[in-house]
């Protein structure tokens, strides 16, 4: 058996969703490539740690600090979204319908995993919304228990200062069926029923 | 957004059966991943092309040549199995049931694409089995299109020499059902079909 496949089928074998299966197809896909491409990949997945860093602004992972959304002097200064991670914030990005800044939090509360609020860099959102005199907080946290505790700690730490704080909608997704909604959704999206114009 | 990790994510899209989402979670698991992971692994997919070559006796891929199928001394040197590629010889292994040597062809014979039984490296076969006197040759390339033409090839590039051809069996796979096998394969069973003892 050749050890250098193997062992590269291996260390593939422990991504997530990569079964001993596709990890070994991977191995002898990435023999068979272009060796430019191997190279290429290579190196950006053993550089990717040392290639970006939080922002200092907004904690979004950079690699110019602060970072391309903190930097846009086009972006509305007066409203922060409040996100899990730096995923969440690209999906927003891809809506296109957002032009204020963000601040991630890396990670939800979890008191069970050890993750408190002192662990979400709480202290820095409350900083920038005094020092910058924030209008509106937008808490885009997904709405489960973690999320759900979250933004209600976001709230909390803001609730002396002079700014609203909102919560994303939530219920039945664009689509999406009625009959296949799990109850909570479908509890959510009654709830925020709003007068249609 | 942060260059870096677009770049990252684009390069994993090219992977076989990698598609964008996947790519940008397995992209950011790499940024959560322990350093020395993203590293080893980095190092480990950049190096693969350096790392192994083929066997000069039997073509597998290996860091030592003669591989180590070929250089151990304890496997059946008068047999010699074909396989199309280095996946099939790992898959033969697996078996446990197999104690020959084994010739890689690299492909299958596709005229359509431009391979010829010149790129089979079928003339290294032959001279192989001149050689070694070897007893017999086992065709175990899959039993498809271009898997029966080649070993029709390899059978003709033999034809003159002392030695048996021999196909691997194609059926009815073990624990399938006869009502969902196709046509083909089922045609393969009763074709094949052995007497009882």
């Amino acid at each position: 058996m050749a050890d250098p496949i193997r062992e590269l089928s291996d260390l593939l074998a422990r991504l997530p969703g990569v079964g001993r299966r596709t990890a070994l197809r991977l191995a002898f896909h990435l023999l068979g490539a272009p060796e430019e491409y191997a190279r290429e990949l290579g190196q950006a997945i053993a550089r990717i740690r040392d290639r970006v860093r939080p922002c200092s602004v907004c904690r979004n992972l950079t690699e110019q600090d602060p970072c391309a959304v903190c930097g846009n002097p086009r972006r509305d200064r007066s409203i922060i979204c409040v996100v899990a991670g730096v995923p969440d914030l690209w999906a927003i990005e891809e809506t296109g319908s957002y032009r204020g800044l963000y601040h991630v939090l890396h990670g939800l509360l979890a008191p069970l995993d050890g993750v408190g609020p002192e662990d979400l860099h709480l202290d820095a959102l409350r900083a920038r919304v005094q020092a910058d005199g924030t209008a509106e907080v937008i808490v885009a946290t997904r709405p489960s228990v973690e999320g759900e505790a979250t933004a209600f700690v976001v709230r909390d730490i803001l609730k002396d200062l002079p700014v609203r704080v909102s919560r994303i909608a939530s219920g039945v997704p664009h689509g999406g069926e009625l009959e296949y909604a799990d109850r909570v959704t479908l509890g959510f999206a009654l709830d925020g029923r709003r007068n249609m114009p």
